[in-house]
């Protein structure tokens, strides 16, 4: 009879169990877990206090009853695995009801700790109204501290996810939030022009949005905090929530000398297990082979620790399941606008040193003749060379998730852009086009790969030398009502034909519209009349929202 | 200088002609269009009738004066080429308006006529009060119909795309509708099981939907129509509506001598080249390669007539781009659902004598503890042997086409079920699962190939024999209050282990739960305790629905 122990009883570590179960009748499988629940929904837990989710117990997808009904899986919650004994097979546990210590052989361990929210030593930051949130009891407290106090205005470090959420819930409670964060823009996965369009829907809101700032000190004053900041800025705040980052749950495995990677995480092979043969590892705690670069990535999201804890059960009882990467496909609502990613971003491929290419697009989510129909902001990443997706992102209010999802799955199935422009996505006018924005923006990739097109960018637009000239070829409406770039001239795309001998030739001619599109048949147009010429990608519309700072 | 004379105006053509401008400053390029308007939104049409879409100019997305501003393409409207003349590369025109004629010579033609409704000989059916639906002209009729008449009763006839938008569209108008369809199901590229969620819901809105019907004759009497079906019934209608199918619009062809294909569209090779080196066709008129098969088909969708008309252009022009056959990929709305499909259909994979096996899931569009979410019914049918997704079905209020758009670009990149297992789908509780339906549905696939679980399906639960056990591991709460099958015994999934001595060892106990999962989790626990066991797929809920015929 197998004896697996489980640390850790949340994503990673309950879909391990349930496998484990589904997998071998006899196996005995134990859960340790800090907390007082097991199994709870911790992506849901700003949601709750955000009043969107009404019904707390929705979160609690099991108990420790629940899951031994149902599986025969023993859950021992408020026990703290405080040591691995690596030689004995067996871990030394503290039942946090009454500080008792015992030990538990096993013949495989899973570590699933996940990871913890990090707090860098600020002054004066333990304080009682300064608060981080991982689980149903971070959240209780919160909540708790809301309804009793009744806060005017809450403070929120950190623009991650967690941050990102939270904003959102006090927003949705009418109390009045700032956002701190410190590098120049928030939901760091996407690149900052991306970010752009997050921070214009953030202050749109009547967030008190704060980038490049840094949290210096915390003053704990009359069931107020006063907050000083780097920039030389300080307010009062009713409520603090910090959310800079999180920090893998590593104690245990640095105690057993397991191998711990640069990112802080453990190191496990594909098959998910630690240096230590017979302990294995999931999760938000380890590092994971990341899909683009092949090289290690600390990416703590559910979806890889779900799969991976499903995948883990069967490594221990005799399967060889591989873990294949994380991509870092992930997703944010912000208000009104989702934010969505998948692979590598612009920053991170320059900081590898990775050739890359990037085309920018807006489209409608669907038809624009059929009513509803929202933009779609995307910029896909790609490599020159191979032509393989590195990227993708993209933000909008509606079909974000499809865009990324369906160029996650192109991705990993190691499409090229070339590849890209075949998809068949489905049409109907409520919910797709017939030229999907997917297949355009591999038509653009294409073309720019072939040489059919030369690209400029939003950030280049500014540094135009005296060899070039800048053409709006929108309408003049266009740029009375929407605004247009200092120096350009304007001749709209459908007189372009017959006014083009007002352009020199000796110039090269910058053309932009509102999105890319007719810039594109204005470029073709000057270059198969031999001039030189460039296409502003994703047009006046990503150079505006990259101004969002 | 190249001549391309396109025949055709709407997607294929459209899409041709403003490509070949971009590659080509100095073509000569000439629209043929038998209709008064260019470049329409024909899917958007039954939308315009129902008033979804108010605005009738939104669905003129071109005209000639706008299409020769931006690209120099000079479109003829109510222009018909009435013959190809091949030896001398011209074409013959009919202007419509005067019924003049003359020759046009090419380099290039291009034929993009479409397809056009099919009618059969039905006694009666030529009379003021019966349309079909293809272009602005008809809509327009339709909507003058009813504006002048206000019609209590309309008929449709044909339960594919055109005939369900229809149908919705006079409900939407508050006209009593009956749809007759004479097959055993609406929405033909999906199977009739599938098919049961919008027969019950088309039910639901007070259609009176008679499948199994045909319509044998028609009476135009007093300003109404008397139909005749072929099951004897008889009754009053005030407008209907013959939307059976299309037919590829092939005359042109087939006089000038250009093979046509089994399926009675043009034969093109991947470069979307006719038998006739110098005449290229594309769109709902010719023959595409499924994807799947690798055999010709006959699907009339408009996104793989937009690629291949923007392709055709480039290969007229010197590039060398391949159509990389069709898979159908479709989606349709009927009322609150969306009915989704790619690949081959069972129906289909039956016919051509393929081995395959399915699955099917019923899971969230979203978290479940977060609002909103709705159930995603997916079918998806894959090899047994490679492992390759043959194709999918799914039907829903939400997210249908993101996980059809998944599955189908999972299918063209020649992922395997075990390979779709590892799909990393964006995942916030507002948009998606930690663990999502695409990746459960590849869980269950994979475990069924690897013999980790013997399934049985919605349509074999009732020829069960003496051998064989039904045993329902709902909650008896379920049982009374869904529904349950026939000779079922009750013993829930929690209880299952301590009740296992109930059962006999001898016979193979036939497991089911609502949608499949706790089916699952007692079909694992049976198995591992020595019984013989099979989970139905899907569930319950999978059977329900399939009885709606």
């Amino acid at each position: 009879m197998t004896k697996i122990l489980i640390v850790g009883g949340v994503a990673g570590g309950a879909s391990a169990a349930a496998r484990a179960r589904r997998l071998d009748e006899n196996a005995e499988i134990i859960i340790f877990e800090r907390g007082e629940y097991v199994s709870f929904a911790n992506c849901g837990l700003p949601y709750y206090i955000g009043g969107e989710i009404k019904d707390r117990s929705k979160l609690l997808l099991q108990t420790p009853q629940s899951f031994f009904n149902r599986f025969n899986v023993e859950v021992r919650v408020q026990h703290e695995v405080i040591k691995i004994n690596r030689l004995q097979k067996s871990i030394t546990i503290k039942r946090l009801v009454d500080n008792t210590i015992y030990d538990e052989n096993y013949d495989f361990l899973l570590l699933s700790p996940g990871a913890g929210p990090f707090i860098p030593p600020i002054n004066g930051i333990e304080n009682p109204l300064t608060f981080t949130l991982r689980n149903i009891s971070d959240m209780d407290r919160i909540k708790d501290r809301i309804h009793q106090y009744r806060p005017q205005h809450a403070t929120v470090v950190g623009g991650g996810f967690i941050g990102l959420e939270m904003m959102e819930a006090f927003h949705h409670l009418n109390i009045k939030t700032s956002l701190i964060e410190l590098s120049d823009q928030v939901m760091a996965p996407v690149d900052a022009e991306m970010a752009g369009f997050l921070h214009k829907e953030i202050r749109d809101k009547g967030i008190d949005l704060r980038l490049k700032a840094g949290l210096e000190s915390v003053k704990y004053d009359n069931e107020q905090l006063i907050l000083q900041l780097d920039n030389g800025d300080s307010f009062h705040t009713d409520l603090l929530i910090m959310a800079i980052g999180v920090r893998p749950d590593v104690a245990l495995a640095e105690q057993a000398g397991l191998a711990i990677g640069n990112f802080g995480g453990i190191v496990t092979d594909a098959e998910m297990q630690t240096s230590e043969p017979d302990i294995y590892a999931v999760g938000d705690a380890v590092e994971d082979i990341d899909f683009v670069t092949g090289k290690s990535s600390f990416v703590p999201l559910a979806g890889p620790a779900n799969r991976q804890g499903r995948m883990v059960a069967g490594n221990m009882l005799g399967h060889k399941e591989q873990y294949q990467g994380t991509q870092g496909t992930a997703i944010c609502k912000v208000f009104e606008l989702a934010v969505g990613t998948t692979g590598k971003n612009e920053k991170q491929l320059q900081k590898g040193g990775y050739r890359y290419e990037k085309v920018y697009l807006h489209a409608g989510s669907h038809a624009g003749y059929y009513p509803g129909a929202e933009i779609v902001s995307l910029k896909l990443l790609f490599s020159p060379d191979s032509g393989k997706i590195l990227g993708a992102q993209a933000v909008g209010k509606k079909g974000i998730d499809k865009r990324i999802d369906v160029i996650s799955v192109a991705q990993r199935a190691g499409m090229t852009v070339h590849e890209l422009q075949h998809v068949e996505l489905s049409y109907a006018p409520p919910y797709g086009n017939a030229k999907d924005i997917i297949n355009q923006a591999a038509f653009v990739a294409t073309n720019l790969i072939k040489g059919d097109l030369l690209p400029i960018h939003f950030n280049q637009i500014h540094q135009l030398s005296p060899e070039q000239l800048l053409v709006d070829v929108r309408t003049p409406e266009e740029l009375k009502n929407l605004g247009y770039l200092d120096g350009a001239i304007n001749i709209p795309v459908d007189e372009l034909r017959e006014r083009m001998h007002e352009l020199p030739k000796e110039k090269e001619i910058i053309v932009y519209c509102q999105v890319g599109l007719r810039g594109n048949v204005a470029y073709r147009q000057l270059v198969n009349n031999g001039f030189k010429s460039r296409n502003l990608l994703g047009g006046y519309r990503t150079w505006l929202f990259a101004q969002e700072q």
